[in-house]
């Protein structure tokens, strides 16, 4: 499971250990959630083969069917090794590459996690919420009644149990969710607004939902945004 | 926000991107859960300033009250940084460390989260469980009854809301803690054990409760150890 870069911005072997290199190096197969976008992360890290011998296989929710995947492991069953490569981050969370370590896991093949930069953890670590109980629940519902729903929901499990919930949105729509967020929450609830982690304009902001509707919005018009909402 | 290695036996920089060291040597405060081991990790990695010149404050659940966190933040509010280091791995999860950044939101001090290793997100990203919504509940109660019906909620919230179920255990209860999960836990869900996260040793397995009452209880004993529940 071998991390990338999250921001275009980043150089890779800022954000990531040099051990990592040695297994990069080793491996000539890799099952990424885009190819395009992996070849240049390998490219980028100047790894020891040349990219046009690696072989890629693109394992994609849309995509990729679940008997596409058992083939994607065929070659480990035969001894050989794979590196999955998320589209930005550490792969296995919050994108398709879980579907391949649950396979892997069935017929015994061995998992081994790299360290790299997580958004999502990243963000908890600096967001002061509560870090002993915390849930990232991915994207909340489009249809306002559902999504209305779930924002109800998620207040009250973090009052009631005191863990922090995690969500993310479609970039484009930050803006009207935060609005929504800061009309509908009980004002002493702290929202946590966090975007463009590890970039150079990196925005990691706790305040009370009533501090929020003073503050107003915060720039996150088009940047991944991720929201924790704690008590 | 400054992780160290999990592990006693990795090496500082095979864990941690070269980019924490600029960071790291320009700190002369640190605020740690543990002064010895912070000592001993920056000393270790070889830092700029000799140890001896650092200022280190404890912030431990056991020993800090809200008024000595306060008196922490208060270089800060004069303009000076703060390092803060865990135990082991990232600092603001599952360690105290979230209380003294809680403050610096509440005073508008900038925090900022470097790169390095979380057992937790390691383990979801080598699981195979669902990482597109999971939770990390800590430490299960220790009464039977108590703990007894924590694990039917959780084995209910994986259930229906397909949440990976993240929680860890006090070493020495590691294996009366498998026990009971595999007894009680219905047969078809998906258990996974992990232990020592990063060392070489590391133990990375996911079964459904089913499998695990066959191949009986994995090498836990006294290893720290992340159990995650899912459907």
């Amino acid at each position: 499971m071998i991390p990338c870069p999250i921001a275009d911005s980043d150089s890779v072997w800022e954000v990531l250990p040099e051990a990592n290199r040695r297994v990069m190096d080793a491996l000539d197969y890799f099952i990424v959630e885009n190819v395009r976008s992996a070849r240049r992360f390998l490219s980028k890290a100047g790894i020891a083969r040349p990219i046009g011998e690696l072989e890629f296989v693109e394992l994609n929710e849309h995509t990729t069917s679940p008997s596409d995947v058992e083939k994607m492991l065929k070659p480990l069953l035969e001894g050989r090794s794979a590196g999955v490569i998320s589209e930005a981050g550490v792969p296995g969370v919050a994108d398709p590459g879980a579907d391949i370590v649950a396979l892997a896991h069935r017929y015994g093949v061995r998992v081994v996690p790299l360290v790299g930069p997580s958004s999502i953890l990243m963000v908890m670590m600096a967001s002061g919420q509560n870090g002993q109980s915390f849930s990232f629940v991915g994207y909340l519902p489009v249809k306002e009644l559902d999504r209305s729903r779930a924002v109800r929901n998620l207040e009250r499990r973090a009052q009631q149990e005191h863990q922090a919930q995690i969500f993310i949105e479609a970039p484009y729509r930050n803006r009207k969710l935060f609005e929504m967020l800061v009309a509908t929450l009980s004002p002493k609830m702290r929202l946590t607004v966090a975007a463009d982690i590890t970039a150079p304009d990196e925005l990691i902001k706790t305040l009370t939902v009533e501090q929020w509707r003073k503050a107003g919005v915060p720039n996150i018009e088009k940047r991944p945004t991720i929201f924790v909402l704690g008590i």
